[in-house]
């Protein structure tokens, strides 16, 4: 027992910067990767080797500028209105168009606007006449040989990721090939006994103890995405000589990077240090960063060797902030960077001191504030990455952001989205994911975003003007009204309206066929069954507690009444998995996951939506799907909701 | 005559919003492409063409979030620092590390610091027994089933372009397979009886009439970038019915879009307009934008086809202004934006009236303001792109933009790469170009940008505060010494050092083997041959004026005088093109064209530097380059310079 939960223990700690630094200069990163020339039909995406010096001047002679004639500019001295100078085409002008070469003997163009054919006629052999009512200027209306670029004068610096442009200035400056920096080739080896690729996942079905292994392709995708040629490997299972094995043979057969994918922490089979120590040298164990903590750097050889941790989000931030300047060093292109937008939480956001945390964030502009709306912050949450507008980071030193104080947030989406983001605080339903999907279709522009927060937490962020607009469907008992009192109560003087978007049957959500024959809350009670309960503040709870109070149950009597969940799906997978007996939550989230239901009340879900937004684009794009056959026929086939009254205002102040 | 100068005439024109309007609504755009189902491994890159959901639950099941052991919390109630609570392995616990399944029969994880090995060894039954000494929460380190997915929840939406996040968040969602949009196919056609492929460059010496075309390459690229797939004919010759029957027969083989690359301005040859409207209709032909004004687009049948200029970057602008949003809209994702940051202008933009204006600028941060330097306006210059950092607009109905008051600058560069940007505003000197190069290769987050507005300008650049340095070689002709007396007069009171940057014979250009025999000046006066200058306030132009003075020439005796170039290469140029037969400029530059040089004097080059910059890294960076063998080895194999003090402090006030 002593030896299986032995540990194996990290080295000191690095911070970011320190780790950083050890690991690129551990490397000959500039002398590291071959050359190879290509046609530059083929070179974009490509890294310049080396400075491109032009072979060719650009325009290579003098050009014309304009459709015209092109003259000697001498010739037309000392013309003005009604004292023209005459000109004879073949001895004084030739005709030109645009892009021609400027025929010997001219070095100007005069305009076709400016020519009038002469009232003469031919002169005498023939030839035609124009006149001239102003003088041109020497070189007007002319490309000068040389005037982009001068042969010998540089097109692009080492180390310039070629784009569009770039093609376009190379072959302007007579520049048809060029060397290349080689792409980094990165091995990437997912690792863990319990993981399948793929191939194996397709083939048939994924046993419950088996995990289908995705984190290669992320790397892989940002691999390719920084110009590098990454080289999947299949799962390893965990096992220290087959993994030693296989880095030795990885790093002789040749490549500029390996990743280890799992197994960088400090776990009885985490073996990736050890065998980097063996083979190599460990150069960092272990980073102040959360998440991406256990990440190993280090080298066998001179190749670079990193492992990272499993958590996908924690591999994401380990590999971003290692490997990508590791590859940028190589290929000798900038740091990687992202804009930055000054940002205000929504919520405060502690953060353990000591340790520099990633927050992924929603962002949204309400008014004139950037709003940021923090995603699940565990590391295994893929999807607070695609759900991202942008990253907060809270620095080593601090215990956390505060709410309403402004941060710096790395940009993962073009600021544009962001204007154009609905930012929604408050209940969650389902309808809100459905009107997501049909604003986007409805019009690219915008986006909205659900912070899910209960419906009181939704009303409070109106107050303090962090959102657009607020689900919410918070039951008044003693007046049997939704909203109305609240919005009275934590919104007086705030102009806003509120919409009807749906009508909605709250029930208890029950294991598939009721095993458990419950009949209702008391049943419940009675039994000692496991209750999962929602987030306080969320109208769902509220209501729970509203049928407490009427039952007469205290609150202690329900099992699991202090286990919560933010939205009503969580509720539903907590019943479906077994975690608990029974939840409260809306029909569409049972008939989702094929659960059952006992109805207990329809209830009014409301949207809460401030003056001053009401009237904006994007708010009327959301009230227009609303209004939609779309809309309406999504939402029935979810089941247990009502339309009647949806997209109605029925209150306003 | 007439009938040759005969032009087409522009419909009405638009501006840029209703030209967009126009050609977008003319299509059912979401209708169009095609869509095809592809593995996630190859989806990188590629756009979703409707709402993925997920099909599994991410995680599958409950999974240890650490390592240790995994247990029914309830056994655990009551237990605390003296009082512990023993359990039995295969009874009570099972060791369990990160990502295992929760065994059956338990709801948490102890984490494995808080185990503590039972000193009363195994029990009877030879199983071993573990004590904690405090007790776990139901759910404590789970990774509970549909934690980050529950199945059927959206992964993605329609419209998504798909990156490596995406990837991993596709497959935790049991997503292997998915419909993603077809690529959009567009043709691009070069035009012009001038015009030669690359292909056809690269085979034999290119005509003093032909152009290499590399429009179509960029366009290619761009479409590329924005995931469509081009299609790049070979040039088209200048040809009514070829191009009315190319047409016709690349609309009917099936595209999403035809380019038409040049000819669709309205002069005798631009055939574009003309054969749209045969075959279908023009909707929009000239927009008030410049570069990119004589832009032609129409359809042909449900086929868009855009007509663009042939100057580069005006191919480049109204592909970013028409196509790119057409592509976006076809395949769902969101309008193409780049960045902006608020940048003042060094200089006043004069811009025409009733036009929108695309000025690309280098963009630098000097103190807390970031400056903008005008690069070459000519819509022939490709490398204005390829060196711009940004571009800024000028609105329609403005005439142009005032120096130092801020603008919206588009950035075409990270935000890194400018704050990384030395921004010398001054002279020009062929050296900084390879420092410009070094200092990239000595330190990949600094670059050097050169505006070149002559020494007078540059010193006066650092009084306003909009530039890091100035490169200056102002000789005073009565102290025989440069720079200092200027600076005391123009930068009264700045502490500033004066670094010499080199020694440079500066002398008279001639064409190679001296052909007019030319001597001197005065030689050049008494022939009447042609002379190219610098512009006023360059260094150069106020070298010529005190040789002239000197031998008291007045300066209307020195023909092409008003005719003024901005660098030495450019005045080099000029005499290799025969524009002129004389110009004064450095040693190295003649040298670059192999061209004939008559030295007059060996001046000093000096970079003048404030003090509040010149302890920035950037700026010890640049001295640091300065300072080494590479630069000195560099700046002697240009020849004509003196290396003498070059990187000592000269002057300091």
């Amino acid at each position: 027992m002593k030896q299986e939960l032995k540990r194996h223990v990290y080295l000191k700690m690095k911070d970011r910067e320190e780790a950083r630094r050890l690991f690129l200069e551990a490397f000959d990163l500039k002398g590291r990767l071959g050359r190879e020339t290509v046609r530059v039909e083929e070179a974009l995406g490509r890294v310049s080797a080396g400075p491109v010096l032009a072979l060719d001047s650009s325009p290579r002679h003098h050009l014309a500028a304009m459709d015209g004639v092109a003259l000697m500019a001498e010739k037309t001295f000392g013309a003005r209105p009604g004292r023209p100078v005459q000109l004879v085409r073949g001895v004084d002008y030739r005709l030109v168009n645009t892009g021609h070469v400027l025929p010997p003997e001219t070095n100007a163009v005069v305009m076709v606007e400016k020519v009038i054919i002469s009232e003469e006629g031919p002169d005498s052999q023939g030839r035609e006449r124009i006149s001239l009512e102003e003088p041109a200027f020497p070189w007007q209306h002319v490309r000068k040989l040389g005037e982009d670029l001068v042969a010998t004068e540089l097109i692009i610096p080492a180390g310039t990721r070629i784009g569009p442009y770039e093609l376009g200035a190379l072959v302007a400056g007579g520049v048809y090939e060029l060397e290349v920096m080689a792409r980094p080739k990165v091995a990437i080896i997912p690792t863990g006994t319990e993981v399948i690729d793929l191939d194996q996942a397709r083939q048939g079905p994924v046993e419950p103890g088996q995990v289908v292994e995705f984190n290669s392709l992320i790397l892989a995708g940002m691999v390719e995405q920084l110009g590098g040629e990454p080289v999947r490997h299949p799962p390893l299972p965990d096992d220290f000589s087959s993994l030693k094995e296989l880095l030795s043979r990885v790093v002789e057969e040749g490549c500029d990077l390996v990743i280890v994918n799992a197994g960088s922490s400090s776990g009885t089979t985490d073996y990736t240090a050890h065998a980097v120590k063996e083979l190599g040298e460990v150069l960092v164990h272990g980073v102040t960063i959360m998440p991406g903590k256990p990440t190993v750097l280090g080298r066998i050889g001179r190749t670079p060797i990193m492992g990272n941790p499993g958590y996908p989000v924690s591999a994401v931030i380990s590999f971003e902030e290692f490997a990508a300047p590791l590859l940028a060093g190589m290929l000798g292109t900038p740091l990687w960077s992202r804009p930055k937008v000054e940002a205000r939480p929504v919520a405060a956001l502690p953060s353990k001191l000591g340790q520099e945390e990633y927050i992924r964030v929603k962002l949204g502009r309400v008014g004139d504030q950037t709003v940021a709306v923090p995603l699940h912050r565990g590391a295994g949450s893929i999807t607070s990455l695609t759900r991202a507008d942008g990253v907060v980071r809270v620095p080593k030193l601090t215990e956390g952001l505060e709410a309403g104080k402004p941060v710096a947030a790395e940009l993962l989406k073009p600021l544009e989205e962001i204007e154009g983001t609905i930012v929604a605080i408050g209940s969650h339903d389902n309808t809100l994911d459905l009107l997501a999907d049909l604003l986007r279709r409805h019009d690219a522009r915008f986006y909205l975003t659900s912070g899910n927060v209960g419906s009181l937490g939704g009303l409070k962020a109106l107050a303090r003007a962090q959102a657009h607009l607020a689900g919410s469907h918070l039951l008044d008992p003693e007046t049997g009204l939704y909203n109305v009192p609240q919005i009275k109560r934590l919104l007086q003087g705030l102009p806003l309206k509120v919409v009807r978007l749906v009508l909605r049957e709250q029930g208890l959500i029950l294991p598939a066929g009721n095993p458990k024959g419950l009949k209702g809350l008391v049943d419940l009670a009675e039994k000692g069954l496991v209750f999962i309960n929602r987030q306080a503040g969320s109208g769902t709870r509220i209501l729970l507690d509203h049928y407490l109070a009427q039952a007469g149950l205290e609150a202690d009597r329900i099992r699991g009444y202090e286990q919560e969940e933010y939205t009503h799906m969580a509720v539903a997978a907590a019943v479906l998995s077994g975690r608990a007996d029974a939840g409260l939550g809306i029909l569409a989230a049972a008939r989702a996951l094929g659960l059952e239901f006992i109805p207990l009340v329809q209830e009014d879900y409301q949207l809460v939506i401030p003056a001053e937004h009401y009237q904006t684009p994007k708010i009327q794009a959301l009230l227009e799907v609303i209004g939609s056959p779309g809309f309406r026929a999504a939402v029935e086939s979810l089941g247990g909701y009502s339309l009647e009254g949806s997209g109605k205002v029925v209150y306003e102040q």
